[in-house]
């Protein structure tokens, strides 16, 4: 981990710098001290916890029903209700991946031992992380995730990097620490490294303050512009935050739905297996290539099984992992036992295992990848032609982000009496009377403290998010509506 | 709500001032107030939000088994073995209380409606609230719910009233965000008027920055001393909140294990049911007072069901409610689905009902109070007549704060050379050495800036935390234990 010749004790230590003041002057739990010198005599009586006693727990057996993945595209049988079924046990005391004995118990803020195991199998899968350099912390998701990190680095009056349109979920909840954003331009590649340098290089730290010491990105499918970052642009991006001195929060959600990496290779698989063969065709994360110990990696079940599991984990050094768990304990602590056990039961041998889950992933990555088609394949047929609107094909993720042709438009101003906001709440207002809603460009645009020489972001908001999670028969409808009543605004 | 002359506005708008500023700077995620405005159209295509399809949810059923909870004493039956048992299902899109379809996806930060309205009726039946005056708003559990009131309510430098013993997990979480602790004078029966009083007219804010505007207590089987208000010294401490403007954060998970009350009438049984009958035993709660909305009460399901479910609620006034689910929705997002699953087909009528979850609870207060009638009866043969060590019986809760009688010890030292601390540790250690681990008051001290006319805490440390949760073969061996090493230790 890190630059051998600077580095010096635990990894991540070294960073330490980067720690909010309030991290900094957060307490452990007195208790936990007790608890672990309790942990060096296993013979010894404690009646000094409180915990509720195991054999009251009032639940013996949970069930899940889920889709068996033995073969190749579970996801189409699943929607089908053709596939076989398989059901995930666990029991109170007989023995299965996670008793519900551990699993109801108060437990690790980090998380229970054998979840974290097998998440660091996925990880090690995944982006080549190893045990020593970095440690996993459950999360509630990545909101929750997200929140902490800020918490764990940010103090009032920081400003941290951030794509220039972002999900305001996010980039709202950290203005009421007084944290500032500054925007940084992207295109359909993602964050344009050169924009970065430039705001970093320009940075005034006696008119603005101290330097931005941290970057929040979604590198996948980014919401909402739907971008992915390339390999060439994640490299310098690194490289700034290593010149920089800057930590990167890699908000991946979308990372597990990338698309266009066609069919595995059966030799492949036969050989290393269905996830190895997976994980082989995917963009490679910061993480992967984070030899200083300076990305937060956030990972989530939302998007590839259901949001209401809310349930991730966030990879990071040791250090900061530490940090995190300090968080934890002093404000949700560990993550709910129903959902630990689903995990942990799901990626056992006995479930899904590692395999069968990367090929419910790479099922759902094809399921999506048509709708995605389909959308893209219906936009043309409906607009194509009129030329007021154009969309992206995203590698990853769930959104499209659809750019109106404001300049084709009659009232269209430009520089200074810019009336994109104007007449984009116009078009808005006329998709929603017809009966579609699309998120404006406005609901995500980071209007931050950046460099001056950008023009001003409100000219940039001529597009529209477009989401193609939905049905044929959604999009088929939305997307009819969109091209009817794009061309009589332009018309008007 | 209110005071009906002074009231103005929307329920909880007058207490506005209490708010952090923190709170006050939250803004909304914006894509809610399109949400809104597409939910005032249900027959409009919603193309913008990108939530993963519920035909994609890999989980078609969820079954826990349960006891049932036919007769009146299930947990005695649970515990052997020999009861009956339940199945609580929830499907994808089979009617159930929830579908899975409505669990597992993204949510309002507050719950789901049904399990709202669930707890909205436990709330009824417990402290008389109506959903006029007093809004839930589901919580992670405890520690999430008491550190969400702390950034609702506390700015950097407040200080804020705490019984002066008190559980250190949460006590030092808002010591991170500079929020100071004044620790409140406490004996068996809870927090005494007299001291609270005391601090907040002795108060200097010149000195001592703002009066204390929020006291934290934990009014049933308080945490260490196992303590529990009376309803004179409660209602006492509303008049003074009144008084002093004090909004209390009422955390209760020792609410429903409340001893002593006796078996229930079988008259009132049969005309009111189980549950109302049960009700009018209980200590009658802060939030039962609260004509001002200046309580935020926090329940726990912790304790009756199990710590891993992470789940509760938190009670407050609707303007406070509104501000919590703007945290919640800028932190851990909704609570996860499991857990709200479960919740709401256990208390449905299909699964234990209101009466058949009250009866739970009863049978687990009996199973309870003979722990700890069991542990007091062993306490007092092996310790009784030695006159080291003397024990409460608390009327709530899990905990029993031991009192060591130092003053016979042929070290103690009392007034400016008081060496409390220094035997109790030794203490501490020798009954480690021979198997038994105590908490030490120590831990749970708050050390804050109270009254200078309080003797230093350090000089009320000679308590020890016990719990009667375990089995009654652990009590019996560590009290054994504690009754030699204790007379080993005044012989020396």
């Amino acid at each position: 981990m890190g630059d051998a010749t600077s580095f010096t004790g635990a990894p991540g230590t070294e960073l330490a710098h980067h720690l909010s003041c309030e991290t900094q002057a957060r307490l452990p739990n007195p208790m936990k001290s007790i608890w672990k010198l309790s942990l060096g005599r296993p013979e010894c009586i404690n009646m000094g916890n409180g915990d509720p006693h195991h054999t009251l727990y009032p639940v013996s057996e949970i069930s899940f029903k889920v889709p068996a993945v033995t073969n190749n595209d579970p996801v189409q049988a699943w929607r089908n209700g053709t596939g076989e079924t398989q059901v995930l046990h666990a029991y109170k005391d007989e023995p299965s991946v996670i008793s519900l004995r551990s699993a109801l118990r108060y437990g690790a803020g980090a998380g229970l031992l054998e979840v974290r195991q097998a998440l660091e199998k996925v990880n090690r899968l995944l982006h080549s992380t190893t045990s020593n350099t970095h440690t996993i912390t459950l999360s509630l998701g990545n909101a929750d995730a997200v929140t902490k990190c800020y918490r764990l680095l940010g103090n009032p009056g920081d400003s941290f990097l951030v794509e220039e349109f972002s999900f305001p979920g996010m980039t709202n909840a950290p203005l009421a620490q007084n944290i500032k954003w500054v925007p940084v331009k992207l295109d359909e590649k993602g964050i344009i490294p050169e924009e970065m340098e430039r705001i970093l290089t320009d940075w005034n730290e006696a008119a603005q303050g101290r330097r931005p010491h941290v970057l929040y990105t979604i590198p996948c499918g980014q919401n909402p512009t739907g971008s992915t970052l390339s390999l060439d642009r994640r490299q310098r991006i690194y490289e700034l935050a290593r010149k920089w001195d800057i930590i990167i929060i890699e908000d991946d959600p979308y990372f597990f739905l990338q698309y266009d990496i066609g069919a595995l290779d059966t030799e492949a698989v036969q050989r290393d297996g269905f996830a190895a063969s997976f994980a082989r065709k995917l963009a490679p994360s910061f993480l992967s290539m984070d030899v200083d110990g300076r990305v937060l990696r956030i990972d989530s079940l939302s998007k590839i099984l259901a949001p209401g599991m809310r349930l991730g984990w966030i990879t990071c050094n040791p250090f900061f992992a530490e940090k995190l768990e300090m968080l934890t304990d002093s404000s949700t602590q560990h993550p709910h036992g129903l959902g630990q056990v689903f995990v942990a039961e799901m990626l056992a041998e006995t479930g899904w295992g590692m395999d069968g889950f990367i090929r419910w992933v790479k099922s759902l990555c094809d399921e999506y990848q048509r709708r995605r088609d389909f959308f893209i394949d219906t936009f043309r047929r409906e607009i194509g032609d009129c030329g007021f609107a154009s969309a992206e094909v995203p590698e990853a993720g769930m959104f499209i982000w659809v750019r109106v042709h404001l300049e084709c438009h009659t009232r269209y101003q430009s520089g200074d009496d810019d009336n994109t906001i104007v007449l984009m709440q116009e078009l808005f207002q006329n998709l929603f009377e017809a009966g579609l809603v699309l998120m404006p460009a406005t609901t995500f645009a980071i209007v931050g403290s950046g460099a001056k020489s950008t023009p001003h972001i409100h000219t940039r908001c001529h597009f529209f998010r477009a989401t193609f999670c939905g049905t044929e028969e959604t999009m088929e409808a939305g997307i009819g509506i969109f091209g009817k009543t794009i061309k009589k605004f332009f018309a008007s």
